[in-house]
């Protein structure tokens, strides 16, 4: 069997890297990044547990792409610029294949945003990926969270739900075809990070965040911490392409209170309509306004009728959503 | 019982802090750093696991202290002054009092050092802690494992293999007196990370990093990546008061060969050592001379008649060492 250091060697230190930003990559007790002058570090650290983030059998090329791609959409929800990432991994057993297929995943993914591993810890343990996420920003334009405000639109970008659709398919929830459920199920296992739209918005939108846990609990984290409400059309949400072949009430479901969607949910000022729209287009991703900040606290949801829309849903919580 | 939300803010969101350095705290997608001009980030990342870097039963409060401890070791390493965290925490509940016991032993210690939690993720599953710790260094100036030159001389902070010796006790390969085992077990529970003496370091010694794994192996990282070998003096390693009662064999073993010493070992010219002497003091660390680097590859030993010390010790690997 390989031992810790050929394992680690083999599969992450030949991925040594040094240059712009990094003057100490893998291999010492620290790395050593040296930022741009006058640039800001944006930095985000996830932790995924087998059999709660993920499939305890779970593909690892989809699994390496997939603990990356939450780490970068928390950057693409500040409008950060990918600089390097560390990796810490528990692993039950020096499994080659297994490493093999996570390391292809991730770096992918990493070298589509020129993103380096810079270094990390690797023991034996419960399948256990841990990856602190480095990103640089221009001086005072963070998009942040506690900086929305009353008369912003409020913006999704991509779709939502597919993700939560073929979780319900996995789970019996739900019955689709195989090819849908398929189609639903890469959303679910290969997010993509919203990383050229997040920097496109930095000076256009006021506030951002990924949703991560469904829109209704993160939109309330902006909603919080900037101190005002909001009012939703229910019937404007993006909903997947398989979620939006179901009935009406699983789309409004699954598009308030999915999960696992990394879509950025961002507030701008009327005026900046089409700036955003431009933003949108500028990233290949698309962009739908949904509703508005209210100075009313509260969220408030409508349907495409102006009716108030009843519903108990709420946000995905790791230690009561058992 | 606590949502995770609720958890979170209680325990850890109220040290929310902005300040030097630190544009934006816990709360948002990111945490914002604003480093120095001309200093660069040194970043070190650490994961522990229950059962396997800890007893799961370990008491909450010295829990907190070690996993910070070990990670502000990697920046005593590189001499590098703290600045902040990140604590990536999977919990198998959400435990009220392990949580007040873990925040207080971990929040005693960042605030000896002035490091701030500046984000992280908190989730359910077996007991893992993943913390990444950033501190601030001299342009350039980085001890850093590369460095040893041959002709330097070869120091120890501290004293080295008491926590293996508690370690012995628990695992009753060793028997100790219950006051003498209480006092190596605070040694291995409670370890002091050496961050004074690492800055002073700075300018003085070439090479440095933290025994985490044992003196042994990890002092064959400096030599594998300065392409240099060392003779070490095995009767002049400083044991751990509680070590230093117990047989020679014994004392050579566990210096050599133990684990969870978080001391540095550092390499430094000759003509330093009166420099080294006063970081020492000034720090209020001793250290000893215990070799010296030679151009001849690989590691030898000598006892203090000046003979060849046999053995077959080695580093600890964790996928080989179970």
């Amino acid at each position: 069997m390989l031992s810790e250091f050929e394992l680690i060697k083999h599969y992450f230190d030949s991925r040594r890297t040094e240059g712009d930003q990094i003057t100490l990559g893998i291999g010492d007790d620290c790395a050593i990044l040296q930022p741009h002058p006058n640039k800001q570090l944006a930095i985000s650290s996830d932790m995924l547990v087998s059999g709660r983030h993920f499939f305890p059998d779970a593909d690892p090329v989809g699994l390496g792409h997939k603990c990356l791609a939450v780490n970068l959409s928390d950057l693409a929800a500040m409008g950060a610029k990918p600089v390097a990432f560390t990796l810490a991994l528990a692993l039950p057993e020096a499994n080659p294949t297994w490493l093999e297929g996570f390391a292809q995943g991730m770096f992918a993914l990493a070298d589509e945003h020129d993103c380096k591993l810079i270094g990390g810890d690797t023991t034996k343990g419960p399948l256990t990926i841990c990856i602190t996420i480095f990103g640089e920003l221009p001086h005072g334009q963070a998009l942040r969270r506690d900086a929305a405000q009353v008369g912003d639109d409020i913006w999704i970008s991509g779709t939502l739900g597919d993700a939560r659709l073929a979780l319900a398919g996995y789970w019996k929830e739900h019955t689709l075809s195989a090819e849908l459920h398929q189609q639903a199920a890469t959303r679910m296992h290969r997010p993509t990070p919203r990383i050229a739209l997040g920097q496109s918005l930095l000076g256009v939108a006021n506030a951002a965040l990924d949703i991560s846990d469904g829109l209704i609990g993160d939109l309330g984290h902006i909603l919080d911490r900037s101190r005002v409400g909001a009012c939703l059309n229910v019937d404007l949400l993006p909903a997947g392409p398989v979620l939006a072949q179901q009935t009406v009430d699983l789309r409004r479901t699954f598009t308030l209170a999915g999960g696992d969607d990394y879509e950025l949910c961002f507030t701008a000022p009327v005026h900046q309509r089409v700036a955003v729209l431009a933003a949108g287009q500028s990233s290949g991703t698309a962009v739908t306004r949904v509703g508005s900040i209210e100075a009313e606290p509260g969220l408030r949801l409508l349907d495409a009728h102006g009716q108030v829309y009843q519903h108990q849903l709420k946000g995905f919580d790791h230690f009561t959503s058992d």
